[in-house]
């Protein structure tokens, strides 16, 4: 597959972003080692960039982004992508809003995930950004359609862009990459608030009717509107 | 609203000391992505100075900080003020005594909110900064006057200048902007360590003798006599 | 107090390593805002060089130390002396053996604390450095004698350079400031261990033969001999 | 012992490695002090480079690593060998497949280490990395062969590249110093994620085909081929 100039320069573009994005699942400490990755649509092409497999984040420049298809095939970069990349690639073609794919092993979430258990929709800043409790997705291997499905066939009953994969970790999705991994982060510190609060007594619950008002309003005035 | 040469220098001041406060929240690990917040009262003035909504720590300069007036209206900057803003306002419009205000949703405080339970005073520490326990507030929905007649309400009958603000947050308040920002950080802390000493027993109490007496002598004692 | 042109140069050192042994308390965690404090006994002089009280660690410098006799009063510097200097003054009294003293508020070891237990002895690591159990010393008014008295009472009947005294935090000593600074980040460290293993069960206990030949081991094998 | 000039050459090299691996172990937070330490077989030579004993990770260029043979005794360098040597050359002696080793305490994994308990596959990332539980060790006294004939007897019986030594804490192998601090890093992760997990309920158990598939795969098509 040979890709047009401009498309070169949109993915080139996207590469830097997405290398970038690696920056924040470090800094805020939702990975070690190589055990997670960010991916991003190529708007307008059936492309995405993703991580390379294996390679630590330190040297995670835009150079060493790879570009595939949706079928996960390798369209561009000399790299092997992500093992994870059949699961971005299945939710890239069930969900054409989604822009950007995030998977991490954060702990918090990632425990939720091992016991199969959703985490209650009971702060505001859940209700804000996940619109209610945080799903858990089924059991999937890794490799091929089972996990893209699972994280698909989850979020469609979900105002929630974040997905608890059950003894695996979590997945969020976004209109671009920089939302998925603001879900990202999000998910790991509500997933940690929430458990901290169980250990000592029961948090309190939230009406229906507050989760809807908060979720509504924070979609439509939260943040600048320019820059969103 | 015009604002007179005068009054813009000491605004330009303040716009630097809460643009560099807000990096004391990142350091101690209080919140994450955008969502905390500081504000300043303009001495004299009816201003207050805060963040702009939905902007990340990192682009944080004094030069992206709002003025608002004591009702949150914008008053000089270009973007649009925190979410937070009302809550802010109502505060300094009720408690004269205070010019600072900060606003995060600290894991082990808000697990507290969370359950709608106060931190009993059982350490020393406590005892100094809060004069007693750390008293919940009532839940409210953001945007409006709730939160911030949730706050003062809560905060009358106490000594402590923080209250958990119930399935939300913390919010603290000072004299100046830095020492909100310093109850910040020290209900987070005494969130946890009680928190941590619950989960295998029950901490003993302090007699209210000593807690007063060691409140007392830290409001007259300790630290620069020059520089309090 | 005049202090001579020796004694000053030697001050100036002490204050040096003083100001820098702060930085490990940060780094490791055991403290935040100005709430812990390294001191350091100036050898063959009834002085003690100690941290300023309510100066943040960002603006400790060496100039900023305060030297005080061992009785708390200041001899050099223009700084108020810690709040916790009274302490510190009493145990250099008392333990001509001591050359540094730290106090924190650090997490896990203040939770022991605030229960009033001691840490058992069940880690390789505690039967090094502290020689069985972190014992507990008495609830105790701060700013007069009342503190360093329980430290002495409590560390008299240990082997262990760390107390946990009651409802306030540990105080470590050392030969030198340096070993007072590793018994702090240690005692923390284990306080951490034991505690996580406590909440899922109960650590295996060693035998205290083992313990005895871990700590006898430690003291006289462990390390570059010529630099202990 | 006189080692040739292209044995010095490698040797050389590995300390560099050995060195900068330690900065890994500081990183992901396993270590405080001085108290974790790395080794790495020297290829076709009956020898062994490891950290020197009691020196701070600040102060730990490749100049201060030692090398000794198989049974610790030194062969190069001025300083003495870590306390934990004989463990690290028990281990070379009797696992020629293995090439680096490496010691820590930290904190989750230590935890398990100390109520003797197994951490159970209840991830997909433990039966990648691990291909089962994580085993415990026998308790085992310093200094001598104990720890090492503990840990070869240990991980004989098992997939797994970590063993948790009773009441003292993990030690991990692999083909090379990288892959066995890797090891260390995922052992504290996965420790700390399952432990979360258990304080609220019960992980959901891996079936022993799935935990089997996902091991064979990871080991076979995960990272850079090239790379590996």
């Amino acid at each position: 597959m040979v890709l047009s100039t401009a498309v070169l320069d949109t993915v080139e573009q996207i590469c830097h972003t997405v290398a970038d994005l690696h920056g924040e699942l470090t800094r805020n400490e939702l990975v070690i080692w190589t055990a997670g990755n960010v991916s991003a649509r190529v708007p307008g092409e059936d492309l995405m960039v993703i991580k390379p497999s294996g390679v630590s984040y330190d040297e995670l420049g835009a150079e060493k982004m790879v570009v595939t298809d949706l079928y996960g095939e390798l369209v561009h970069g000399s790299l092997a992508p992500s093992s994870d990349t059949a699961a971005h690639a299945y939710v890239y073609r069930h969900m054409p809003e989604v822009g950007g794919v995030v998977h991490t092993h954060s702990t918090y979430a990632t425990a939720w995930a091992a016991r199969g258990e959703p985490i209650p929709c009971v702060l505001t800043m859940i209700a804000d950004e996940f619109g209610g409790e945080i799903p858990v997705g089924p059991f999937a291997m890794i490799g091929d359609d089972s996990i893209g499905r699972g994280i698909v066939e989850t979020l469609r009953g979900s105002r929630s862009p974040a997905v608890l994969m059950r003894n695996h970790g979590p997945f969020t999705v976004g209109k671009d990459a920089r939302s998925a991994v603001k879900a990202a982060v999000m998910v790991e510190d509500v997933a940690r608030t929430v458990h901290i609060a169980h250990q000592l007594g029961n948090p309190m619950p939230l009406k229906q009717e507050d989760i809807d008002r908060l979720h509504e309003r924070y979609r439509n005035v939260y943040g600048q509107q320019e820059a969103r």
